[in-house]
């Protein structure tokens, strides 16, 4: 067998990469390319994203003196192939699993990964930050940003442009062009950059700039020397330019050459600027290229036939049960809107954009105007349900509290990704809601244990009338069969599940159920299913405190200022002094590992949870979970 | 003595506005204006703002048809002259004080409030959901947002209009741009209006559209019933027409028929379009012009005689004390920077500011970069301070988690206006900060108990390697001498105040320990002043547990997850079941009112404190802190 990649096989650093001939670096894409789709389709992982930029990776770490300049990858879906370039290119097939590669760049992993990212739209920020660091330190280096335009959309990347336009600093944003985030993108600034790749000027000059390139730019260096910016010269004013940004480009971000020599153009010239390039999601793998959401994140595959439709799983996720009762309420109430930070296939609301396109509002990367926007719907009597991962909703906390709670607003927030995610990472994590939502006054907030109880806790969020939050986990839950028909739970009360001793009674909140079941089974213990993080069912609290030893107390959300908390405010309150065992989350970020590989590690699997409750009842054993998970060789603690 | 207020007399609502004849109006701005001054100068309050919009007001009440059709004020500084025409004029000098009106609109004040505001940027997005929201429901009204040039700097206002200028609405958005906000405007935004105001086209058209205007707009009319977008009339492109809006104006902003006129016009163009209008802030009252910013926000004075000059306060407030140890580190150590969220002045950064330019980073209304920004420049080994109001820091939390605290970035948050705030009511309050950091993994988490303590946790802080914060109070302490030698206190340790008997002990967090320790005196309390949230000083917990029968945790912070909270859990981990009463801040959003009348309604006064504990330490008494509450008849609960 021929060898496949005569040349990356060589590169093992980008040091190894900037020895290569110029003109054979679009052969080291081609390689890079092949390696990429190969290897990833062995391990899964996000797929498009990279092959949009294979070329530009190669350029970046060709041109830039990687690691002292610093290249900063917006969201870090696309860094893969820079994964690859950076001495990591034999682990990549670990990316995603625990103890392999983190799924974004990450500090700690490599020092080609300037900046930890997943969420979005941070990258213009970091860049700035380390160039105005620099200058201050005297030390002399470039500082990227590489941003797609769906991340363009958040407004924190508007904040960091602004400020970047007015310092003067020579700062390089990537404007990455692939006319698809994770979702379509919306929004005028998407208008904005449409109207110019379609513009007249853009396909003139982009062939006089290749012409120029070509000649190796003896023009360009002209024209950098004396600082003649390009402003203007392929593009009309534009909303860069506005903001103090010569805006480069648009360029075809698969040319290598023609990147490689912008590049080093952008280098020279002084000042913050802004290099447009037009990149395919998916580019050279066919069917990616084709249904680039499809191929956003793979599970692994057969390169030469594709992604095979997938077996119908056997139980719907929490997503899809959300999905499906914003239809059903849908049509039952004309006054119900959905509104999606660009996170239309993540939530489950494709059904539902097509059903109801005049009451879906996909408002892009901006979690902030989304829960605004809901807030003034709200105040019109239109009921907004904002669907939201746990951990992007940190981006609105401002926005919940003070547009949606102070005002006592009828808003429901469906929260999707709550608790342990697991292969995404402790970016990802939803493991922090339960604290940063139940301290905010006016708030109802629900963890459903099961299929049926989050559908019925949509609705009761739903018919409840102020702000009202429903946080479920990713992926499926036991497998109950869901009553179509849509009942109201009495807010604030909880439900018994099991009968047990005297001895031992968990209150348990959200998706653990299960695993507490499996427990409490071995123990004979008491459970109780919470449902209510707020307001708590304090009456449920005092009974099982009075005929109990011990209350254990499980979420999936941190310990500190999570639900079991509450209970101990509830207990203290209440002038009750039972024993109680908080069990949740750790106070570190977990890193990635498969969902059940993550619960583990935490102590929340039904055999931990049985173990640390025993280590717990025996006379003055302190911290039982740390205890517990110190002798099982918890690394962390 | 004659009538000054002869037209304003007989306008109780919008309404009679609108039966005054056009002409008269800018009479109707002179009274305003005129009683504004008069009455502010008795009772105090934000007055800068309010004053540049007073013609603006009158302009908007006149042509749209309010309350049906929607204003909503962004940030609400300016909406004073609003609040007088809008059925308040004879509560106008209660404004800030308890039960008297709000410092900014609210809803349940009046129903010409649309939005309730305090942080700015909200505008856009909440009207736009009012116009969304109303095509939905068929209803046809005018939803207009009024947002100063300050608060465009903000992600969430780019945010909106990116969505505004993609949806077919009709939304107006009105750009006051008055040069200033509260610290003088930065960022490339500013540069552009600049340049669009100063510019030869701008000065040329603004007589022409005058001219236009008066003769009453035949053209106007004509052009707006075609539809011929009146973009590019009189200004190049711009950012906002980038964004899809169609942008008018610049116009003067203190030209009553001008903006009357405009605003006609406005009112007939389809989609979404911007007015640009120019004003002064202070206009009309000489020293307010020539000192916008000291005339920001008064207290009462003789309009004759303007603001005089404030006796020396005995004691320097938290906020001077941050700003004299910034400026004492800074000569220390090279590689300080200190970011703030165009709060120069109200975070004590003036003379920081002034010492040393090149390490001071003004980011605009822009809390996210503001983080996002200090987490680059921590990557490169600088060390950043990021002076913030807690309420704000809300809008910084993803920030805050995801690229500070995930990569355990060494930064220093300086966070002013913790706990109880007052006259500026529930949007200000920093009610919740302990809570929502407190469950955020590497954080380090200090609240002060006095001058001198402040300042060396600060250097504590800074010290620290790591995310650190330290949350300090509105206004002064209980004025300590303050130690011009900075020693770094050891990380979790508490310090105990008093010694008493082996009753009841007092864990104190932060600001309140003077009440705490008035209370302690008569109940011959032990106190202890903790000093660290996180991490909680566990020796000590268990010392203080196992030789007292009650303890009581005191935090200027919500009771739900907060500091009391993080002592339970300790308490529930070590197996210690001693009564605990948890002291804090209610779950409801407290209204306005001063500092002291705030701790009181929420019974963190030395004697409520005192009067909870006896209640609590009776046999069987549960729900103390409510009891005394609802005995002392807070309507609240």
């Amino acid at each position: 067998m021929t060898n496949q990649y005569p040349i990356l096989d060589n590169i093992s650093i980008p040091a190894d990469l900037r020895e290569v001939d110029q003109d054979k670096l679009p052969q080291v894409a081609d390689e890079l390319r092949r390696y990429l789709i190969n290897h990833i389709a062995q391990c899964g992982g996000h797929f498009g994203s990279g092959l949009g930029t294979v070329e530009l990776t190669v350029a970046l770490h060709y041109v830039f003196n990687t690691p002292d300049d610093r290249i900063v990858w917006d969201v870090g879906h696309q860094a893969y192939p820079h994964k690859i370039l950076t001495g990591r290119k034999d682990r990549i097939t670990t990316i995603k699993q625990k103890d392999g590669l983190a799924p974004f760049p990450k500090r700690c992993e490599s020092e080609y990964d300037t900046f930890g990212v997943g969420h979005s739209s941070t990258s213009i920020g970091a860049a700035l930050g380390m160039a105005l660091a620099s200058q201050i330190k005297g030390e002399d280096r470039q500082c990227v940003a590489v941003i797609g335009d769906g991340a363009m959309t958040a407004g924190m990347a508007y904040e960091a442009l602004n400020h970047g336009g007015e310092v003067d600093n020579d700062i390089l944003v990537i404007l990455n062009e692939n006319e698809m985030s994770i979702s379509p993108n919306v929004g005028a600034l998407t208008k904005m950059l449409i109207k110019i790749v379609s513009g007249r000027t853009y396909n003139r000059m982009r062939e006089k700039s290749k012409r120029m390139m070509r000649r190796n730019s003896w023009l360009w260096r002209f024209l950098s020397r004396w600082e003649i910016h390009t402003k203007g010269m392929f593009v009309p004013n534009t909303l860069f330019e506005e903001l103090g940004f010569h805006h480069l480009g648009p360029i075809d971000g698969h040319d290598t050459e023609q990147l490689v020599n912008t590049l080093k153009v952008a280098k020279d010239i002084k000042g913050p600027k802004l290099l447009h390039i037009i990149t395919k999601k998916g580019k050279g793998y066919k069917p990616a290229e084709e249904d680039p959401i499809k191929y956003h994140a793979v599970s692994p595959f057969d390169p030469d036939k594709g992604m095979q439709p997938k077996a119908k799983p056997s139980k719907p996720s929490y997503t899809a049960i959300f999905g499906q009762w914003l239809c059903d309420m849908a049509r039952h109430d004309n006054y119900l809107v959905c509104i999606t930070p660009a996170m239309r296939e993540g939530s489950g609301l494709v059904e539902f954009s097509k059903l109801f396109p005049k009451r879906y509002f996909d408002v892009g990367i901006a979690e902030q105007h989304a829960v605004t926007l809901a807030a003034g719907m709200a105040c019109e009597g239109i009921k907004p349900v904002v669907a939201i991962y746990s951990s992007f909703l940190q981006r609105a906390y401002d926005q919940l509290i003070h547009d949606v709670a102070i005002q006592d607003l009828n808003v429901l927030f469906a929260i999707d990704r709550a608790g342990v995610v697991g292969p995404d990472g402790a970016t990802h994590a939803g493991s922090m809601d339960l604290s940063f939502l139940r301290c905010v006054p006016n708030m109802v907030i629900m963890a459903p244990a099961d299929e049926n109880e989050c559908r019925q806790m949509l609705y009761t969020g739903y018919e409840h009338t102020g702000p009202a939050a429903v946080r479920y986990p990713r992926g499926t839950g036991p497998g109950v069969a869901i009553d179509s028909e849509m009942t109201a739970l009495p807010i604030g009360e909880a439900r018994r599940v099991r009968k047990g001793n005297q001895h031992i009674a968990f209150l348990s909140f959200g998706g653990l159920l299960d695993q507490v079941l499996l427990a409490a089974e071995k123990l004979d213990a008491a459970v109780v299913d919470m449902r209510f993080v707020k307001p708590l069912d304090k009456n449920m609290i005092q009974k099982i405190a009075r005929s109990h030893d011990l209350l254990v107390t499980v979420e999936d959300n941190v310990v500190a200022g999570g639900a079991g908390s509450a209970v101990n405010e509830v207990l203290h309150t209440l002038k009750i002094t039972v024993p109680v065992l908080n069990l949740g989350l750790p106070d570190y970020f977990q890193d990635h590992g498969s969902r059940e590989e993550v619960l583990a590690e935490a102590g929340l699997d039904s055999d931990s949870i049985r173990q640390t409750v025993k280590l717990f009842s025996q006379d003055k054993a302190q911290n039982a979970q740390l205890v517990y998970l110190q002798n099982h060789k918890n690394q962390h603690l």
